[in-house]
C-alpha cells in the first residue's frame, strides 16, 4: 500500500523529506561499512528502525537510496560551484575556492562519499546516466576555470581535462583521511593544496 | 587432504605458483566487478575453471586472496620506488620518477587497484596490519624525497605528510579513468601531473 502511494503522490510533506534525509544519511553510513551489493533491506530496515514497508514508503527501493546518496553529494557539491561561479573574480581565486567548498563537502561527509566514490558502478539505467551527467557537469565547471586562467595569461597553457582530473583527484581522494573531528580541518587541507596546484599552472611555472 | 598440504608444505613449485598468480589476477577482475563481499566461492570457482577444493589448494581462503591481490600491487609499487631510490639524483627527479613507476603500475593494474582501493577494510587481523605497514612505507618514501628536496633548497618549505597525501591522490586517483589500451599511456599522465605539481613546490613558486 505504502508503495502505490509513493508512485501516486510524489509531493511530499516538508517532515516526510526531513525523514527521508535521516534515512538517506543512516543508510549511507551502513553501504560505507559493508558495501552495497552486501547489504540487505534486513539490515537497512534495522539501521533505521523501521520495517520494510515503512522503509519503502521513504525509499522506494535499494537502488532509489543509493541514487539518493549520490544525489545528497552532488547537490552540496554543485551549489558551492554555484557559490564560487556567482563570487567571480580571478581563475586563481575561483579555483581556491572551488577547493574549499569541495572539501567541506567531503569532509562533511565522509559516508556519503565513500558510497558516492565507490558504489557508483551499481547504478543503472536512467539513474546512471543522471548521475554521470551531473558528475561530468561538475568536471566541465573546473575546465572552465583552468581555461579561463589560460585565457587570461593567468595560468600556462595546459591540457584543461588533464589538469582537471589531477585536480580532482588530489581533492577526491582527501575521502580516505579527512574526516569530522578530525586533526584536520577541511580549510587546513584546502589552503595548501590551493597553493601546490595554482602554483603548478601558474604562467611562469614549471 | 588439498587443505592440509597447504599448511604441511610451504615451499611451492614454480608451475603452481604461476597458477596462483593467474587466479589472482581473474579474482582480482571479479572482485572488481562485483564487489569482494558479493562475491562467493561459487563465483571464483567458475572464474577460475576450478572446483572448491583446488581453489584452496591454492589459495587457502577467500581472505588470503583479497591481501594476494593486495600484495601483487604493493610488490610492484615498492619495486617501482626501490628503482627510484637506487637511481638517485635530485629531489625533483626522485618525485618524478616515483609518478611513472606508480601511473605505470596503476595502468597495467586496473582491476587489482580497484580492489586494493576499495577492499581494504575486509582484511583483518595480521593481514590488515600487513598491509597498512606496507603502504605506510611506500608513503613514507614520498615523504623522504619531499624532506630532502626541502633539505636541498630545491622544494620550498612545507608539510612532508599533507604533500605525500595531495601526490598520492594525483596519482592513484587516476585509477578511474587511466586504462591499459586506453587514449592516454601511463607516460602522457605522469609527465603533466610531474609538472604541475614539481612546480607548485618549486622554491620560489607561490
Amino acid at each position: 500500500m505504502a508503495r502505490v502511494a509513493v508512485a501516486e503522490e510524489p509531493r511530499r510533506s516538508q517532515k516526510w523529506r526531513e525523514r527521508r534525509e535521516q534515512i538517506v544519511d543512516a543508510s549511507a553510513r551502513v553501504f560505507a561499512r559493508q558495501g552495497y551489493h552486501a547489504t540487505g533491506l534486513t539490515e537497512l530496515c534495522a539501521a533505521n528502525g523501521l520495517g520494510k514497508g515503512a522503509l519503502y514508503h521513504y525509499i522506494g527501493s535499494k537502488e532509489e537510496l543509493l541514487a539518493a546518496i549520490h544525489d545528497r553529494v552532488m547537490d552540496e557539491v554543485m551549489t558551492g560551484a554555484d557559490r564560487v561561479a556567482a563570487a567571480g573574480g580571478a581563475p586563481s581565486a575561483q579555483l581556491a575556492m572551488l577547493g574549499d567548498e569541495l572539501l567541506d563537502v567531503i569532509h562533511r561527509y565522509p559516508d556519503h562519499v565513500w558510497v558516492f566514490l565507490h558504489e557508483f558502478p551499481a547504478l543503472t539505467g536512467e539513474r546512471a546516466e543522471q548521475f554521470r551527467t551531473r558528475r561530468r557537469d561538475y568536471e566541465r565547471r573546473v575546465e572552465a576555470v583552468l581555461r579561463a586562467g589560460v585565457t587570461s595569461g593567468e595560468f600556462r597553457p595546459l591540457d584543461p581535462r588533464l589538469t582537471a582530473l589531477a585536480w580532482l583527484g588530489m581533492h577526491n581522494y582527501t575521502y580516505l583521511w579527512l574526516r569530522p573531528g578530525g586533526r584536520l580541518s577541511a580549510r587546513d587541507v584546502a589552503k595548501p593544496f590551493a597553493d601546490i596546484f595554482i602554483g603548478g599552472i601558474a604562467q611562469g611555472a614549471e
